[in-house]
């Protein structure tokens, strides 16, 4: 089977840049490539986008077939279309990120054949193609947008302890953060629900646990308050 | 000539949401349309990309074609690539937004036969394919974006005045502000580099004219100040 048209045309790819967090670090989900170019190379997780499916779907697809995840907050980053970007031919890619809870997304590539890691994002090798620069753009678009939107808690688990949310933007934003001060905005923010239960199986004194409110967040934003760490 | 492919191929097309900023309005630049589908049905600016030529290039080489403007604030926006887009065939389209100073670019359409025109932004026909989505996704993105880069001057003369700088967000915001209070914090904000000249050809008090600050910018980026109006 073949396929012909009247002027040339490039190909379409989607690639997923996929941050988790885990007790160390923020990470990122790489693939190893097994075919030419940049065989034996780290890759971010993507392929061609079918033509009976849209680019959100491509990307879903793509995400769970090369690494198993599924169901998670994925958003669409930027597209990415220099001629000489892949050296077989001209292939333009829309780059993702997604966010992954770890508990529940504990390691992929179970689903392929391909070699998949996490990698701390600040320990990434050399990545085929333009990858370092979409992951350098994503990881630039999550340390923004966790300061005006609630998409954080996306990578903790459903239920957090107010430390937990503490080492998530120390990660994230490669900081440290006064303590005092941050539970007071946080919980001032007034888009959680505090739990009447506190964390299991530590040496410590057991912290209360708390959910992200979806509900509540909605809330504010129609006040006209919004999410602003 | 024709080229053929293993697999099916979509088409890539690029389209351009143009804001300018005239006495009255925030006005947006359409194109009607002369072919089928939605033949006589505004539309924005765009066309295929070549495949021998970057999405940027694409959008730039488009809109200088099918409006004349030229050498603008060009961004990319969003990739919109629903199945049914677009009735005759798959196209996946990259959407870009550009800001026009419409003193240096008056009218359109002196390049190409067909119709361009400028509309209000609220007073805006019903768009063929999805452009209506791709417009109100532009107009957010901008309305966000003034407050936190300074990329509202793009809209402006080189040199304006403090009254140009409040209808110009004004326009945007759809609301009015208060005078003193919005003075203060474009002042304070450090980015505009005040001019031993007045405007000219006005009937009350000539106002100073003030010019953006490139340099000035980027020092408040520098020390972690950047612009937040």
């Amino acid at each position: 089977m073949a396929y012909t048209y009247e002027y040339a045309r490039g190909a379409l790819t989607v690639d997923c840049v996929v941050f988790g967090l885990d007790e160390d670090d923020l990470k990122v989900l790489l693939i190893q490539r097994d075919i030419a170019p940049y065989e034996g190379c780290w890759a971010l997780p993507g392929g061609f986008v079918h033509v009976d499916e849209s680019v959100d779907e491509a990307a879903r697809r793509e995400l769970r077939e090369e690494t198993g995840v599924d169901n998670v907050f994925l958003e669409q980053l930027y597209t990415f279309g220099a001629v000489e970007r892949d050296p077989r031919e001209r292939v333009v890619t829309i780059a993702y990120y997604a966010l992954v809870n770890l508990g529940d997304h504990p390691v992929a590539a179970d689903t392929d054949a391909r070699n998949a890691s996490w990698f701390p994002v600040y320990d990434v090798p050399d990545l085929a193609f333009d990858h370092d620069a979409i992951l350098d753009m994503a990881y630039e678009r999550l340390r923004n947008k966790i300061r005006y939107q609630p998409i954080g808690f996306e990578l903790l688990p459903k239920k957090f302890t107010l430390t937990q949310i503490q080492r998530l933007y120390e990660k994230i934003l490669d900081t440290t953060l006064d303590k005092r001060n941050l539970r007071k905005k946080i919980l001032k923010l007034d888009v959680l629900e505090a739990l009447d239960e506190v964390e299991t199986d530590v040496a410590h004194r057991a912290a209360r646990l708390y959910r992200f409110d979806p509900e509540k967040y909605l809330q504010q934003c129609k006040a006209g308050m919004g999410f602003d760490l």
